[in-house]
């Protein structure tokens, strides 16, 4: 038993989410901002993984008041529960991620210094030898009332879930420009999956100066090359 | 002046080209490929760079016999020309593309030897030092009359036409599929741009399985990072 898992993550028409510094770009407009917004207020759970935290250092909070009002009014916390992706316990204790409840889930390999430190500012979890064991965490947030996760990237996450089956569902905003680069990070990085996972594309619209797409994830095994 | 530059690419949903293996994958459906070979029938030359000959060995020919007769009734070439941008002349002489009217263009840095071996088969032009001036090219190509130019990828080539301003429509088949990898080969490759380069959608457009976007670039200076 796991939650519904469901992508949003915003690209270039070349499928970068960033560039090559992995310095923040807007992709997004307005439109696909709010949105976001909305998708979040109706998760029960937001998770990222640490690269995302170290290049962006979102807050990952519900930003429309009226949203965060209408949580409190059905009995949930104001901000969704985050959860944060990080094997090797990296995530530096001033992350503008740490207000409200986080999870900080890490493998065997995060050092003990580490995991002390970061147990002031939210609980951390291990589950995994060299790297999180994605579905024992799935499983242990069903446990805990996690019902819809939703998954906000990087790539590198993006690629382990899909290649576990994990992801039900994806939103793509596509903003109306080419990144470039291949040394870019990319939708899905990590290995490339042989064959391709296939989709069915539930819709395709226009929003704001971009394109939103929404996808099913059909086949559910597959192995990196 | 210079020909009029259409980009046609089909990639997975998150912009792979190819697998991390760079081996040949079936993106397109049936309806695509059959767009495919309209545009080709409808230009004057095709261009590709010479990762793209190296991993997918391609024809580049017209398929459908009724459009190279009309080709034919119009008192063009059977297929379009062929353009291989190959700066160090590393291309195969026993390459499938080798098959009508070929140029394969080259920088100061291919070997006489190379040129020597590659001119039983194709005119060789050489434009600029250690990789190919595309303007220069493209100036050429004009003045031998070629007015319309499809280029079918890869990244490496797609990134550098688009760096230089070079590309003035793109159509893009994204296939139900995610490939993953971050070392797969995507829509554009070489350095990332900074800022992104605009473009503004035209159109889009469910096609057989998947989605066809029809793109005008919008701004045409940019230096990458």
């Amino acid at each position: 038993m796991r939650p519904w898992v469901f992508l949003n993550i915003s690209a270039s028409l070349d499928g970068k989410i960033s560039n090559e510094t992995r310095k923040q770009l807007r992709i997004s407009c307005k439109e696909d901002l709010e949105r976001v917004d909305r998708l979040r207020a109706s998760a029960d759970a937001i998770m990222v993984g640490i690269g995302t935290v170290l290049a962006d250092n979102p807050k990952l909070n519900v930003k429309n008041k009226d949203l965060r009002e209408k949580r409190l009014c059905e009995g949930k916390s104001e901000n969704p529960l985050k959860i944060i992706v990080d094997s090797k316990c990296r995530i530096p204790e001033n992350a503008e991620v740490f207000d409200g409840e986080v999870i900080v889930a890490v493998s065997k390999l995060a050092k003990k210094e580490d995991i002390d430190r970061i147990s002031k500012k939210a609980r951390v979890v291990v589950f995994g030898e060299d790297k999180v064991d994605l579905k024992a965490l799935l499983e242990f947030l069903y446990e805990r009332g996690v019902r819809r996760l939703m998954v906000e990237g990087g790539g590198t996450l993006v690629s382990s879930l899909l290649k576990e089956g994990l992801i039900d569902e994806i939103f793509i905003y596509y903003g109306p420009m080419i990144i470039g680069g291949s040394n870019s990070p990319t939708i899905c990085d990590g290995r490339s999956f042989s064959p391709p996972i296939k989709v069915d594309i539930l819709s395709i619209q226009r929003l704001g100066e971009g394109i939103l797409l929404h996808l099913k994830v059909l086949s559910n095994d597959h192995r990196s090359e």
